[in-house]
């Protein structure tokens, strides 16, 4: 893997401002694009970056609330209007194909290329998409509606074999790849000799939690546990805790707490109110619980790869 | 009236570039907001110019292609999260609000203000709206799904007393509303003194026609004749004119022949064709056939009360 970044195309929640786009993300990971969610006005900040459109073939929506996908109507249309045929992929528990049909019933339109709607269940984290290189796993979230996030992880990598185990125990070629998979070997005489023996543990694979919108909860700790990146909303201070109460968002302590107790390297906020013009406030109160975080910032990306 | 402009948020057709946004624009007539399409992003537009959502009370759609409406959703969501309360108005012949309830029915949510949803209907021109200062009348155009564009017309002016006429015919003070609207005079012997004798015609009423999106369509010459400002849309030039008819949008020199047998002060084109980066080509076309012509540039805002 030489490529897994995460640009933020958009970090404000609710209603978008001239300075804050709604939540979007582009994931990149080895030059495959990732959507994650599709404000309004996505299309153009992906041109404000020179992303290509048609190499997006995979789209995730994390639910249907408007600050989360109002772009993807017209992402879509674009796409079709710049002669795009290559399937596309969407990705969510709530009901994306209805607003596209009733979109495309209305304009008498059509989209010139295959959309696959895959429909995220919310009981348990998921595995929604794999190839060679990637594995995405649904995150079931608290919202007031259906809502996941997703998790990017690098598969497995194989393990690092240990010259000197194979050496001793006469391991032969053809064996190697068996053994890097993790299998104990049968040496000639019949004596099994066990895999820690010839190989070492394989490097880490790199992960990307993006976790909007939700209450706190715990329960997303064991699937999140130990990525390089966690992306957690945090709509709101500790002071307005009881308005994330009752809109079922987070603050600013808890999307740290939660890092904290997942293990994570590295942890962004977004997903503000607009009530907060100085983002250092919500920065301020994250860190002091977990400080290896930073805002999300409109633009920036943010690499996994380098130690951060 | 002191006021009656014209400001221009978005001209593009199709999909929007970092230089221009998709149909939308603020009509201010004696500070009485009307917002005429809504693409996307239509709420960023807004803020730029500074302009208060929450003064905008009737929304006009000519149709539902994105391009002229997929920023609607997410400027009804803010004026709701802003605590908006007052009535809105929304002017379509096509079925909006299928679209936004298929919306609130996914998001749960609800709008806290009422919306009134007014059918327009596509077979003549109809009155939309009225109010003291103001008519709106529906001008039924030429496209691929029923599609109007409209015309806003300050209400007739009375007419102008002529003091040497009243003096003559010896008019009394309560008599003159009367005469201003337009009646003949019965003087105390029981004669008819015409109303002509005793007035002049009012000063003109100014008018703004929005035509887009529409192929050629000699029909709303008589709806839109003499009109201060015609918007019409020029998708292409001359020479993609087949691309025009296939698609039922006009060219630049149509435009112009439309604004020149309605006998118009000025037109302003709009709604071009991505394919072409030099809007001159577009604007010399028509200006060789109707020299008044002006693009309809992005942030121009279009004063009808002054010369122009």
């Amino acid at each position: 893997m030489t490529k897994f970044n995460v640009l933020i195309l958009g970090n404000a929640s609710a209603a978008p401002t001239l300075s804050r786009n709604q939540t979007a993300q582009l994931i990149n990971i080895d030059e495959q694009y990732f959507l994650m969610d599709c404000g309004e006005g996505t299309q153009l900040r992906l041109r404000e970056h020179n992303i290509k459109f048609q190499r997006i073939n995979h789209i995730f929506i994390s639910h249907l609330h408007g600050d989360h996908f109002l772009g993807l109507m017209g992402l879509l249309q674009t796409m079709h209007l710049l002669g795009r045929q290559t399937d596309l992929h969407i990705y969510s528990c709530g009901h994306v194909e209805e607003i596209v049909h009733v979109h495309l019933k209305h304009a008498k339109g059509n989209i010139g290329y295959p959309i696959h709607y895959h429909t995220v269940g919310t009981d348990q984290s998921e595995l929604v998409f794999e190839d060679h290189k990637v594995e995405v796993h649904s995150i079931p979230l608290k919202h007031k509606i259906p809502c996941t996030g997703f998790l990017f992880r690098e598969k497995q990598k194989p393990r690092k074999v240990n010259p000197e185990g194979l050496k001793k125990y006469k391991v032969p070629r053809f064996e190697i790849a068996r053994i890097k998979a993790g299998e104990d070997f049968i040496d000639a005489g019949g004596n099994t000799v066990p895999n820690d023996a010839l190989t070492f543990a394989p490097d880490a694979s790199h992960a990307y939690a993006f976790c909007s919108d939700t209450a706190y909860l715990e329960s997303i700790i064991p699937i999140i546990e130990g990525v390089d990146l966690l992306y957690h909303e945090a709509t709101f201070l500790e002071e307005h805790r009881d308005r994330a109460g009752q809109t079922l968002h987070a603050t600013a302590a808890q999307a740290a707490t939660i890092a904290l107790k997942s293990r994570v390297k590295k942890l962004i906020i977004g997903h503000f109110s607009n009530r907060y013009s100085d983002l250092e406030l919500l920065l301020n109160e994250a860190k002091s619980i977990f400080e290896a975080t930073e805002i999300a910032e409109q633009d920036r990306c943010f690499d996994l790869l380098k130690s951060q």
